[in-house]
């Protein structure tokens, strides 16, 4: 099982803030979260490496890509956004991480705006778990408190999750689908709201605890193919008419 | 209530067995469905057609749209499939038919290859409801057959529908997920299979019935918008910090 | 198209809050609401009347059935119930309202515990629209808010709705999923959070609205019936063996 | 982890197919089937069992528990399928099969009528998986085939199921929604269709893996706990009005 975070990594190099908050990067920080909960196999890429980090050998060998971006989305290249695309198709698990709502990536997925309202005014956030049962909350009490936080509020332009896990309260007035399960293709896709680049939010236990959750639900698993449009062929006992 | 329905229409021109189908082209056919059962303001719409008859004037009019294509799904021009996805996104309604399931726009708002087996045998097909609550359901028996048809089979690359309301069987050996509902942000989208460009399927009872319902549960709704990324004021007594 | 308001109407002969909010009973201040909006047969019906006033004759006239309850859910008799959940499964709407969530006849439609957690302090509550497509979002802003309420929140023992068009947000900490659809056998099934036996809030014009807007989803459509486990003939030309 | 695999058992005493084809009974085959994959503590119980071998004992330790039934699911008693439908909304899996659509267990969590068409004449089946990168979908292939089967047909009185991965073709000409999966409470519960008591289908490895991959799926996690019905302190800095 090999996780790659990708961070887009343009904050930490000119905000002293997010130096300060993410003196690694912001990816480091989510590593580090995974590999504490006995995760061995975990990489990290950014916009500036060569193809972004993601190149054809990294993205071949990831089972669970992690994505994080803010204000260089229109960097990305369509190239690897193609080929992103059709790894998740294909069965890569793919978590989107707060910002990351307005990808390239996340948009192509979702077919929708990812439109929602924000604030930043560092308010309190409750993050309640709606649905116990779901893997993706293993190991979380009713609901975890963010005492800091950006306001991400509904609504949101995102397709009715297949799961709704998260529902977010904001101190300000709002609420927000904060984890939300889609399956796609042969592939699963978690977007998980909390999260940001100033605020520590990813040294969080429980922040950590649903992102290694989510990469546990989001792992690929050996189902059937969905065919590259093919003819298929009838039981052998129909009738085959000519047309 | 206005209605569009568009046909890429080029089958029309070369194929006879086309043209002994759909003498008026597919797009008449199911216009006309849909005045026989009270639709009163239904225009039609062709690739050949300037800006393929999708201009800002007709999208901005349409209430909900049709759409069928199939040999010429490239030949769309991406500035009109923007439109349309724009329109969706804001209410307009979307019925995806048959081969639609390749055309830009279907694929642009699932996210997902919309890949799928297909046999062209003309062999039976049996359309079953499955949720009988759902109002494209009414006025269906459990199940219509369909007595000659083109095969469309699962796995199909979509995301699970909002609602299910339709699986087809076919003599050949497969099911498909025939009919099926979806959100997208203030708009609604309806794929329906049954439908080909040589068998009379348009001209079915059943299949008009279908149509005419979807093309009512996918009409605008005057809810609230989405908003473009919005900053929100917080309630008044809330503090604010600087950041 | 007839609406039966039930209440069960205990609240309103004891408690002189209650009376003073709601001097004809809640029953009659949703009814009214209904009336505003277009409905013009609209009846009542309570726990005290001859068989809850749920008589076979008027559960066969009735499309929808609203249901209020609070103190005195163990008072329902269960052969009510019965003929209620069967009128619902073969296609009478159904919109259970706040504290109906404990309802014999919604634990026994979800299967579940239909368990929450509250809080009656008189908190700000604000609706917040998440499916703005939604037939039930009509006529709605992005949220309304009740200067004063009890709080309903999650984790809510609910089957994950159908469709989510609601969610709360409470001024004490809590979000809850507030207006909730499911489909269930040929019948459509409601639950809406707001509202309360001493707060005003069946008067205020969005709640009415919301109300109303489910009313017209709910209402039953002519579909086909779920077989009473019936054996089904094959089609004509496959071989019967004898078992 | 342990597995309860509960049968009636009442065909395996009276008819002799039955007895031919299960000799050890339905109960023992699935066990077998469980183990083989490496499940290594799988009990089974029986309806003639002292409290039908659901002791408190027993279903406090099991984690997922299947179940069986079909001529007899009016002698399960009441006792008993309370204190099963409290386990799984507390987190206990439970994996229905075929027959016991009609299970008192399986109608109680469902709360509709779960009925369906059904036909057994030995017609083939088909099961198609139309969600690939679901875990239940583990392993197989576009679809696997059963010889001879009984049908079960739509429109079947179930919930939508939040996540559906299988539909199945019978050569009768039918389809049925044959892999369900639902959240309920804090437990999950998997309905699978296929299988019979004189079919030998519960030997094919298909329908083993299916049912190994339920069981994983449906295996509790260790997430929060719904309340039964608290009051709930707000955050500190609400104002608290007497009510």
């Amino acid at each position: 099982m090999h996780v790659t975070v990708w961070n887009e990594g343009q904050h930490e190099k000119t905000n002293q803030r997010v130096m300060k908050a993410y003196p690694n990067g912001i990816h480091n920080a989510i590593a580090e979260g995974l590999r504490e909960r006995g995760f061995d196999s975990v990489g990290t890429a950014t916009l500036d490496d060569p193809e972004h980090g993601l190149t054809d050998e990294v993205l071949a060998k990831t089972n669970v890509l992690l994505w994080w971006g803010h204000m260089a989305h229109e960097k990305v290249s369509d190239a690897v956004v193609d080929k992103v695309h059709k790894r998740v198709l294909e069965g890569m698990g793919l978590i989107v991480l707060h910002s990351g709502h307005f990808s390239k990536i996340f948009k192509r997925l979702m077919g929708t705006t990812c439109n929602l309202m924000w604030r930043e005014i560092g308010e309190k956030e409750r993050v309640w778990v709606v649905n116990p049962a779901h893997p993706i909350a293993e190991g979380l009490s009713n609901y975890f408190e963010i005492p800091e936080t950006e306001m991400y509020g509904e609504p949101f332009g995102i397709p009715e999750p297949d799961s709704l896990v998260l529902i977010n309260w904001y101190a300000g007035g709002e609420v927000f689908r904060g984890g939300c399960c889609y399956y796609r293709g042969q592939g699963k896709v978690f977007y998980f709201s909390p999260g940001h680049e100033t605020f520590p939010i990813y040294y969080q236990k429980e922040v950590r605890q649903v992102i290694a959750n989510a990469v546990k639900w989001a792992a690929p698993t050996n189902g059937p193919k969905i065919p590259v449009e093919n003819r298929a062929k009838p039981l052998e006992d129909i009738e085959i008419k000519e047309f």
